[in-house]
């Protein structure tokens, strides 16, 4: 199994045609966009599409790394006197095109201004997410790298809970985590791994420092790992190291709770806002409301946040195909933080849970070494 | 010693005065931009600044971690039922701002969209790298952040040198390098450090791979390290592991005399231009020219990338407290690459080489462990 690129355009072409935008030409700069589009593994390079052409924009850098990663495809190349502004608009004039797409959210305000002076033959128009859209439902080998990365993480979070040490420290176990999943196989963490004890778990997106193991009976862990494709996975366990007060228990089985309810919801047509709200409500319920305030989840893939956001304000629905965090968490300031999270797979008629680690709240409770 | 926030924004409220964009408030949206200005390490979160008042827009992920972080600052927190356009256009109320700075080169085409939707109230005004033009000069807490990035990277290579093998893969030297820096003080890798064996050496940004060292003799290292507080460095050798040919003789020679040359002629003043020319020109001379693509050095601190630029189309000039890389390469499709690089702090009257690795050709040579 391998990536087909050529399909990937040709579905990006076909959105395309049924926008309104009436465009004969899209320039790709998003680079995880260019790398789903032509697996192109480099960056500062764009892609520039129309109905009869596709051409990589890059600079003597990649020449001889796009001919082996991307055999076949038109590359135009720059050298270190001209810009990819230049080579765009050479390429504009080439393909004829009148009216060029641009993608409005990789291309910042200065980058477009460049970008107009230089393309003096077509008119520039802004498109937002059309690559994101179709990245958004994952095909089979996109499926088979996001397993493998599941893999990887699972089996090193397996190494770093079975030698838990009351010595140890956060920055430590973040060590130790990112070895153990390049040993099974990752290229490394799909993102900074969080690890978190105590007080440091109760920030939603805190770095590992040096707090240890045995200060506090809380230690949060949130981590993935990452393929040699780019794919990723993205958990999140909460191990109790120490003798749980009735307060751990209760928060940790709420947001348990609140992540299988969602889940349950998970299938096409679902709303996101509605299996948003079947998580947050339960844990409003339950009294900690205002301890809960990110988002559910978020799409993965070749980035760790992507398209579709599960939250309050998102107007999507989940479509088959679709791969997802659920991730509530409540957070107590000063004291600790529990969120649990695992990746969902949407289905044709439901769910799939890709992640099988232990959730369980007697699970969670891992005696240390002292 | 110990980084002065307050007199960085009195030193950006002062550079946007000198502009003539007549502008009473600004939004700083680029994450590296709004840790220089306030010490804050988490994302998704924006600096508005007037001249009266500074805010940090963030979300309740970020609560605890800002007070701890950044005491005394005013923040503005949303939670997931909100935007931070909707923090942003509440704080330029707030202020009584009618024309408000945005960051043209870290706001995307699409947000600032969504912003002008928001912001009813003022006009949005385009600026262009201020906050960046500041961080170009370092002061003296940076550079001792700087220095100690470089010494975790050279003291890392130092172990990689000294247990060269055969039969290691650039894999196994990045991951055994990556370990190497951590053990010394570093928080990890500045960015993905390039090892190459031969024709992957002659790839300038190659992935490490399942090449092996007794492949060919030449592997280069493009590696650096990151501290905790951000900085970065940015080093490359050539190690010749097995018997060097002429050639290879002759471009490692030729590329230290560019480094050399160029390096000689960084001072106060100096064209970045021109400093590029004296490396390129002497490449050319020796008949590589085509094979050296790339510019010749580049800013670096809380980014790997930051400005100036040393390249052939650079308008800048060389000031006291710049860091840049002097990296000239001459790459040899399917052969062999050599690229030598070393970190550069512009002093009063001439300039400080902070990298103190080996660089001779005798040195560079290195016998491996069969």
């Amino acid at each position: 199994m391998s990536p087909n690129y050529q399909a990937r355009r040709a579905k990006l072409r076909r959105a395309l045609k049924k926008t309104d935008l009436e465009v004969d030409g899209l320039i790709i700069s998003g680079l995880a966009n260019v790398r789903y589009l032509t697996g192109f593994t480099g960056d500062a390079s764009w892609l520039f599409l129309s109905s009869s052409s596709c051409v990589l924009l890059s600079d003597t850098r990649y020449e001889t790394q796009l001919a082996d990663e991307c055999p076949g495809l038109d590359i135009e190349i720059r050298d270190s006197g001209r810009t990819i502004n230049d080579l765009a608009a050479k390429v504009v004039v080439k393909a004829r095109s009148k009216r060029v797409g641009f993608e409005a959210d990789q291309t910042t305000v200065a980058q477009h201004g460049s970008l107009s002076e230089k393309i003096t033959t077509a008119t520039l128009v802004a498109t937002c997410g059309l690559v994101e859209r179709l990245r958004e439902v994952k095909d089979q080998w996109e499926l088979s790298q996001i397993r493998a990365a599941i893999e990887y993480a699972q089996r090193g979070i397996g190494v770093v809970r079975s030698s838990l040490r009351s010595d140890q420290t956060e920055t430590e176990i973040r060590y130790l985590l990112e070895a153990a999943m390049r040993s099974f196989g990752a290229t490394g963490p799909g993102f900074e791994p969080i690890v978190g004890v105590g007080p440091t778990a109760a920030l939603p997106h805190a770095h590992a420092g040096m707090r240890r193991i045995a200060e506090h009976p809380v230690l949060l862990i949130d981590w993935g790992a990452s393929t040699d494709s780019g794919y990723r996975s993205d958990l999140t366990r909460v191990f109790i190291t120490g003798k749980p007060t009735k307060q751990m228990e209760l928060v940790y089985k709420t947001v348990l709770a609140a992540q299988r309810a969602a889940i349950k919801a998970i299938r096409p047509g679902a709303k996101c806002a509605d299996v948003d709200k079947i998580a947050r409500s339960l844990i409003e319920r339950a009294g900690f409301g205002k301890y809960f305030g990110h988002g559910l989840g978020h799409g993965f893939g070749l980035e760790i946040h992507e398209s579709v956001r599960v939250s309050p304000i998102s107007e999507r629905e989940f479509e088959a195909g679709m791969v997802v965090t659920m991730e509530p968490g409540i957070y107590l300031p000063g004291k600790f933080g529990v969120r649990i999270e695992d990746d969902i797979l949407v289905t044709g008629d439901g769910n799939e849970v890709l992640s099988n680690l232990e959730r369980e709240f007697d699970e969670a409770v891992v005696p240390i070494l002292a």
